[in-house]
């Protein structure tokens, strides 16, 4: 049942066999049983396990070929041994997600066996998830084979980015992260020691996916160097693709090949290959947590021209020291624009880039500085709000989206975490401006938008 | 009444005038009035204002000379001219706090006011911190010259961190951080355009200072390079001294000369100067309340080799990823933990450094993997809680408490922003771990403890 490089039916199964089903609470099987349950799956459903004739009032069938249907997923929760005989006695399967550990990342024993298990997907033409992965959380046609239960591990709701890892435990520490700055998301795919599909096939599907605007990958290692970097060319064209890669020296080395039994490259190369290939790459957890939340609301900017504009003389210096140290331009405004701003600004208040409103600043300060500061070019604009009433009102939240939207600029908040800013910071993420909570936080997200366009340019 | 270099009285002033008082709610030198009894300061406060005879029933001098006492803190609340009026009739005044703005941070005109202070508090032997500053927030001797309302910017309570800085709103972010995170201090100054008392002064006071354990400076500019350097040596034998060096580049720089009048100088020098003095220099705000959280609690440790133990796999590697990128030594462990720990370790793990305990992992995998691995020689430990229940229990945080007591060695502890990990966070926090929420977050922590001794050493 060879599907050739296409493995769109992992996102759009007509049925998912679960084998190795159980009754018992909290194993990971009965886990995913509810899981699907909870996510409303649309499809058919198949429990397997030759030890029971049904669960919870379902039938259960003694083996896979049993069923007289094609399994688009079967999804394997069984020692590491079985996942074999199970699989070669399989004949109605396209696709398996087999989240069972024992394999390569236990030594050479596991890694005859993952030997043993790639040769028998090629042969019977199955493709495989896996092993020692999550699988699929795919909130579009509501799949959820993550076997850790929602109690434990929140799952965000629809929107618009998509997550490829081969981490299992970074893909539920993004899911949490994605559900407390309430960010909706299509598809995360874990493939752990990836026998088979990877990062290349996944990246190939999401490419024409309309249900995914923002790519993440988490990365390790590289499935294919090849024709990952001709994927990714072809799907930064369409949308943004960021990338984490871990595993970057001496040690982080060490840890990933132990971790999914995956060796990690040498650096320098995936630099340049991530470079070529238009992707932003961005540094570790904090790097990716502040490009999908600015992705989640801004496209890419042409340019890398920031302007700064701060109620807090000292963070407004902390934010342009941050922007420059990561490659963004932080020009003086022009002696006609500082002109203009020193007739229209209340109050002691520098006139360069940041523009300091000081402590003093009331709403209109804001809106004129802005104004007047966009007369000179600026790819975007960083703003905070640090301080709060009495001055500044809430008023000032609609009133910066309007500045921004007549620019038609990225306008990126910063603010600290007093119990004001977390107030202002839920009004403005309301209004779909995104707020940051420290001066390097927001410097990052403003460096992938520009770091971006400019990739994808060359 | 010149007092020379020492500047003490600052910090345990019998008496505090307050110049420019007023009955009005909200006018900062009201503020002042109002924040000085909230802190419950003991010695004697005058107010200063010809408008009137008493203010809520307190009397009100018309002036400085009228008071038949020593002040030996004069707080001036003064349009920047009429500063320098009353300054020069000043005759029972050892140092002056001027909050005031509209000096050097304004142009010429102000820049020009500024050098006549300067040269006026030289003639008669006042002290001055200021202008355009808040002045001093001190939880020892309890005072508080800020002129924010509490109810806009909590104060932090009692502790050892002590802060210098020139951004008074960077003064008040640490103020809010502080109290966010449960952290005490002992003395904050903000110095502003610093005509007078400056960093050198202040750490030459806060190195005898009993009550200051930890030092963190916000820097734009030095005051005086060699003098800093020097005091700054003789303060890092005795506790570690922090420094964020802002205004770094070219944008830096201008923004930081407009804020408070200072030009910073070129960085590279300063880089030089911190390590020299033994400094821990930090970049920006997040290595800054990454730092104090560290120091809060741990002494610093003499080398910088650092064990991992996670219980996710990928974020054990980017810890280390981001511990080596800031110097630290993530080195593998010996064959003969190595076998140790396969024998101990229940589940799949891999036995490398970081130590994988898997998603899977029990309370005793932690103790166990800790036992054996500091069987090799480490300095500090860093250990990630990132899944909780089932398998783990709340008794894993007196678990890790007693390993770190037994082997005397700095553990920190890395979670992310689940429910579970704010619960066991707060547990963590209450038996003196230091939590952090990100991988990089952490390593910078690390490396605070690491970089410290080593310079101090040298």
């Amino acid at each position: 049942m060879s599907t050739g490089r296409d493995i769109s039916f992992f996102f759009n199964p007509q049925s998912i066999a679960i084998v190795g089903a159980s009754p018992r609470p909290g194993k990971p099987s009965q886990v995913i049983m509810e899981n699907l349950k909870r996510i409303g799956y649309p499809g058919a459903v198949y429990l397997v396990n030759p030890n029971y004739a049904s669960i919870n009032g379902v039938r259960c069938y003694r083996s896979l070929s049993e069923i007289e249907a094609v399994i688009d997923v079967a999804i394997f929760v069984l020692p590491a041994p079985l996942v074999m005989t199970v699989l070669e006695r399989a004949k109605n399967v396209r696709g398996a997600i087999i989240v069972s550990a024992g394999f390569k990342e236990t030594g050479s024993a596991g890694t005859a066996l993952e030997d043993e298990l790639s040769a028998l997907g090629a042969r019977k033409g199955i493709r495989i998830i896996g092993p020692n992965c999550m699988g699929i959380y795919d909130a579009v046609s509501r799949i959820d084979t993550f076997f850790t239960p929602e109690e434990r591990v929140k799952r965000p709701t629809r929107g618009g980015v998509s997550v490829l890892t081969q981490s299992g435990s970074f893909a539920e520490l993004i899911m949490v992260e994605l559900v407390s700055q309430d960010i909706g998301v299509a598809r995360i795919v874990s493939y752990g020691n990836r026998v088979d599909v990877g990062e290349s096939d996944c990246l190939e599907f999401l490419t024409n996916d309309a249900a995914t605007s923002v790519v993440v990958i988490y990365m390790e290692s590289v499935d294919d160097g090849k024709r990952f970097v001709e994927v990714a060319s072809r799907c930064t064209r369409k949308k943004p693709v960021v990338v984490v890669k871990v595993g970057k020296r001496e040690a982080g080395i060490h840890a990933a090949r132990s971790h999914t039994g995956a060796i990690s490259g040498r650096y320098e190369i995936y630099k340049a290959a991530f470079k070529k290939a238009g992707i932003i790459e961005v540094n570790g957890y904090e790097g990716l947590k502040d490009a999908i939340k600015v992705l989640n609301t801004y496209e890419l900017v042409a340019g890398k021209r920031v302007l700064i504009v701060t109620d807090g003389g000292g963070v407004g210096v902390n934010i342009a020291d941050a922007c420059e140290d990561l490659g963004l331009e932080v020009r003086e405004l022009s002696e006609e624009t500082r002109k203009r701003l020193s007739t229209r600004l209340i109050g002691f208040s520098s006139t360069g880039n940041p523009i300091d409103l000081t402590g003093s600043a009331i709403d209109s300060d804001y809106v004129n500085a802005l104004e007047e500061g966009l007369k000179d070019t600026f790819d975007l604009v960083i703003v905070t709000v640090l301080w709060g009433a009495p001055k500044i009102t809430e008023k000032l939240v609609d009133a910066l989206k309007a500045v921004r939207d007549r620019h038609n600029v990225p306008l990126l908040i910063c603010t600290l975490s007093s119990e004001f800013s977390r107030r202002i910071a839920a009004r403005f993420a309301e209004h779909g401006m995104p707020v940051f909570f420290t001066p390097e936080s927001v410097a990052r997200a403003a460096a992938v938008l520009a770091a971006g366009k400019r990739y994808a340019r060359s």
